[in-house]
């Protein structure tokens, strides 16, 4: 096969690599650390560029995405935001319903922009390669375009928070969002004053991180085994945790 | 807020922002290069590390990661693809037929290894936030440490390929799955001779990358306007693209 067709390095150095997981460890779903600063469209672009390097089933690129910076557009979203909060709070269970209350679940207004990203299902027609057995692959993609955006907006020094607390439907009409097409990440992006050491949901209580090991199986699930690479694992996923939290200088 | 709860140093310098970029520009989604050579556990260990911190809805956490090493086991997989595989030949469209079965899709039993990386829709039990309104919020989270491990492994030199062409039902006998859990991805995992310049499904001419600004909409689907946006992101794309083959020397 021709050299052309072959990237011309394909090693990432040391400080490359750690610098890939630095991003993927000191990522944070943020909703309260937004400043009052605009966002360059260079910066928009590059990220913008990342999301649509995806992978994508049968190379069908079904993501489209709609920019709304429009305050009071954006203030009705958060009315959809609050409505569904207050129906979440009557299914939580009992005892968790005052620390559901407590948390700070999006920064919609407060950001510099929302981005929902969407899903055309349509878009690969007549030949939906990858997706006559499993059709929601497309759904799929466009969740790892999200996390190429969420990603290098890290690396960007640009917080990203993903609302999931929406009725769907009400956020399609407002956004006059067809019915072909899926809205799959609403997102508040802006400059951040700090990144959270830790994951909001665990600084406040609400949950653990589990211990990589219990989740890691052999051969089918529930299976035992892969005892070293359990060993390996609780140890890497803390040592990377900590050393995420600083500029790498080599070796983590 | 005291420092603690805050990381040390938020900022990426231009060539740890430049390495994130380019292991988004240069992943691919790899069938035909794996070389026969095993998988570091040290390895495997930080990209499952790498998985395990990606965003998950109400911090679940509902993955799980299946190994499978096992050769026969391997060959039964394969041979569930090459069904799926038939019966998808049937319903493409005419004319690209051809094209399609000559694609390779898969490198099930070449590789080091194979991951299912599966969603345990039940973790979150009596409290979902963030899923009352969208359940399915938990298969996205998985989706993100897939690609998580995927960008990861692209840093440590490791091919990583998604099949699709798959009947789960199926799978999930194979594997032995319960009902509550859901086979989100299926990985063939090993190190690679290459990877490809351009992604293989744009090389064998059966798609094109979008152009960036034809997905960029403005305030709700379909809205006009973005134009600087627009002009930016079609320049950055194609220059990042290019960029991300090279080990960047900072300034993408």
């Amino acid at each position: 096969m021709p050299a052309a067709d072959h990237q011309d390095d394909n090693s990432f150095d040391t400080l490359a690599r750690d610098a890939v997981y630095r991003a993927i460890f000191t990522r944070r779903d943020v909703r309260s650390h937004f400043v009052d600063a605009p966002l360059d469209d260079a910066v928009l672009a590059r990220l913008l560029s990342a999301a649509h390097h995806a992978p994508s089933v049968g190379y069908m690129q079904p993501w489209n995405f709609i920019l709304i910076r429009d305050r009071e557009r954006r203030r009705q979203v958060r009315d959809l935001f609050l409505a569904a909060r207050a129906e979440e709070t009557e299914i939580m269970e009992a005892d968790r319903r005052e620390l559901y209350r407590s948390l700070k679940l999006e920064g919609i207004v407060e950001s510099a922009l929302n981005l929902c990203i969407t899903c055309d299902r349509t878009r690969s027609k007549g030949s939906p390669l990858g997706r006559s057995h499993n059709p929601e692959m497309d759904l799929f993609s466009t969740v790892c375009a999200v996390q190429n955006f969420w990603l290098a907006a890290r690396a960007e020094g640009v917080g990203v928070g993903w609302v999931s607390i929406l009725d769907m439907a009400a956020l399609k009409r407002l956004l006059a969002i067809p019915d072909h097409v899926v809205p799959i990440a609403y997102l508040c992006v802006g400059r951040v004053s700090d990144f959270a050491r830790r994951p909001d949901l665990e600084a406040k209580g609400w949950g653990r991180r589990l211990p990589l090991s219990s989740l890691i199986m052999s051969e089918n699930y529930g299976g035992a085994g892969e005892e070293q690479l359990r060993h390996l694992s609780d140890e890497t996923s803390g040592r990377l945790t900590d050393a995420g939290m600083q500029q790498p200088r080599g070796g983590l």
